[in-house]
């Protein structure tokens, strides 16, 4: 055993039937896997070498981020700005506005700027006791581009203390090479980036937007099939303006989760009980669009569809860093309870990324990802937002604490001229 | 000069014709306030003792919360989990729940236990960079209780990182112990509480819960002559769920501010206008709540009201301890600007705290209160939410990092065996 959590208590998420608190708990840990987990008397590790008094702390799963867009350059703040100032859209748009102004940026963007700033993001996704993080390609739109992404990515998940799932993305936008050649695109996306993506073992999924706005279904499903020939899990943005069957499509080519599904019908829910696919919840994107169409949250209850929340984190719809902020709105918004948001962040998050089976749950067997908080029941989890709950996280059996720098090159030294002769004191002046 | 901050740019929000960036700039600091601020060509430090190299950062006065319910004890999550679980509210009243709940766990709790509790939220304002709270009494509804709950405020405002404004709230809601003599509890507040609150110089404003399910117009005015008479500031909760005309009357009788006002007519927009009281929104009441009716923002913008922005962080309507997200929230769902969300935490919050002439602008004589970001235009401090921007805060002229640990008792330290011979590092394992 190489390390023993003790003076906790923890929701272990083992179950569907929601969580339980189990009080006066111990959790085991070797090799980064989870050795036992379960209340403190049915064990004697007095004397063990590495026992972490987690004093009083509730421990649960590390959550689980499984749909980001967080590699990305510039922003659009100044979109929102004029959209608020009611400049008209087309204006927005004809000034390089939009997805291709996040396109053009990101383009032009160094991986090692691109790993910077996507740095700082996931520092605010950490400290909301995220142990796992999915991040998409889909600003590139060439075949470099993409491959650019996913190396950020990947080079990510080459931290400690964070686990990264990548997917491809490159059906997100067409782009403006292909303005009046959309399938001449998806040929690009298939033949090309997916085989590429492959070759280098870049991405763990292929993702697509199906809309109007988007790819059609027939475009989807050539994506799907390529993705699939090359091994490929696949998963997609469905649903979310308006209802194209790309839900039930997905499902049935064996999707692990179809995301946004406001507009999902009936149909659409029975498709996903029927290929056990996740039902990806987006409540910052709904918020952040006002949107008023809601999912179908009592249908996906109904023939027990597992509900999974992720934040969404882009520039153009979602630029809220926060999976706790998500949790509260899809209780708020979705009228989820926060036994479901915590399902949602944990257990069927995990599902949604293909690592049911090793995260998500504290279980024994299971990665021993974990989150302790400093709170006294679960539902504050998903009550509360900006106080700052989290004591530590445990990734891959190592501890971070919750207030650590984010890696030494990026912490932001202050220094005066008094300070560089005195030893590092927090406190200047 | 104490301290020059260089290489820097700000928005100093010195005027109401909205914010304006300039760049390459400088600000002195003397004696905690600001000795001059401007364009850097303009003046020569070269050798000064004390020059920061602000590397870039964009520079705003100090965040303002002028509306918190910070100090409490207990929580409300199985309320809110419950009401998601559709247990009628009769069943949560009758089991102890809503506003009584608090006010029992807090008449119960310790001046050390809610200072404690208070300290925690306290760092969440922070990281979004608050240099400036206001908190209000209200869950102890005795003499000893109120007093109790300002006297922990007040001892919060002796942090050397934080300025903290009081107000006391005693008619906030009906004690149990005056179920059926309203009347009576509010002769109680005016000849007792508000007294004892003025003598021991623990208030600086009283405000009043003017509404159905609070106290009617007559009592509020019977609070505000009591307050105006022990020489306090006045303010009221107002038209957050009904129209009673209690926003007219504190601006009558000079209020400073009036705060929620979602059921504001003209008439009230009118007397805000004509008595120059701040109008004070709390989006994150209105989103908590669900409510859909919407502040009169366009009456207040043509009437030049000015419109400030706070948390209401309470544990009952709006547990979220981030101004940045109340910040996206004025604009998301009241439909503000970025540039009308940032006068409503500095310039506006100032002079809905009575400080509107040493606080919430960067101004030669004015207290030095600065937060310092990674961002490059202003319009992203209410664009994203999550991301961990704040550099630094100046408070009072002190310099504070942006993730300073809260105070040494508070620091959660996890030690392990083998930590325990090691040195201080960040990394365990
Ligand atoms: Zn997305
Ligand atoms: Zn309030």
């Amino acid at each position: 055993m190489d390390r023993v959590l003790t003076n906790l208590s923890m929701v272990t998420m083992n179950t569907d039937s929601g969580y339980r608190l189990i009080e006066n708990a111990m959790i085991g840990i070797e090799n980064g896997k989870i050795m036992f987990a379960g209340e403190a008397d049915h064990y004697d590790f007095h004397g063990h070498p590495d026992i972490v008094d987690c004093q009083g702390a509730l421990v649960t799963p590390g959550f689980i981020d499984c749909h980001t867009h967080l590699v990305f350059a510039g922003n659009r703040a100044e979109e929102f700005e004029q959209r608020l100032q009611e400049v008209p859209y087309e204006d927005i748009a004809k000034a390089g506005g939009g997805i291709l102004s996040t396109v053009q940026a990101t383009r032009h963007a160094s991986e090692e700027t691109l790993y910077d700033l996507a740095l700082k993001r996931l520092q605010g996704l950490k400290s909301d006791g995220v142990t796992t993080v999915e991040i998409k390609s889909g600003y590139g739109l060439t075949v470099d581009d993409e491959l650019k992404m996913l190396r950020v990515a990947r080079r990510l998940g080459k931290l400690e203390d964070i686990n990264v799932v990548t997917t491809l993305l490159a059906a997100h936008a067409l782009p403006p090479e292909y303005t009046n050649d959309p399938d001449g695109y998806i040929s690009l996306v298939c033949e090309q980036i997916i085989p590429a993506a492959a070759a280098e073992n870049l991405a763990d999924a292929v993702d697509v937007f199906c809309e109007g706005i988007g790819f059609s279904t027939a475009q989807c499903k050539r994506v799907f099939d390529a993705a699939i020939k090359h091994g490929l899990a696949i998963k997609g943005h469905t649903e979310q303006l308006s209802n194209l069957g790309g839900s039930a499509l997905a499902a049935r080519m064996g999707a692990l989760s179809v995301d946004h599904i406001e507009y999902l019908d009936n149909e659409g829910v029975a498709a996903l009980a029927a290929s056990g696919t996740v039902a990806t919840l987006l409540p910052g994107a709904f918020y952040f669009l006002r949107e008023t169409q809601m999912p179908p949250i009592d249908q996906l209850r109904n023939l027990d569809v597992p509900m999974a929340i992720a934040t969404d984190f882009n520039p153009g719809t979602s630029p809220i860093a926060s999976l706790r902020t998500m949790m509260n709105m899809a209780c708020t918004l979705f009228r989820l309870t926060p036994e479901e948001a915590l399902g949602g962040v944990t257990r069927h998050a995990a599902k949604a990324l293909g690592h049911g089976t090793s995260k998500g749950q504290i279980e024994i067997g299971m990665d021993a990802d974990l989150a302790a908080w400093d709170v006294n029941h679960p539902a504050e989890l998903s009550y509360r937002i900006g106080v700052p709950d989290l004591k530590f996280r445990v990734v891959n059996g190592h501890l971070f604490h919750a207030h650590q720098a984010i890696a030494p090159h990026h912490s932001y030294t202050l220094k005066t001229v008094a300070e560089q002769s005195a030893t590092g004191e927090q406190h200047v002046n």
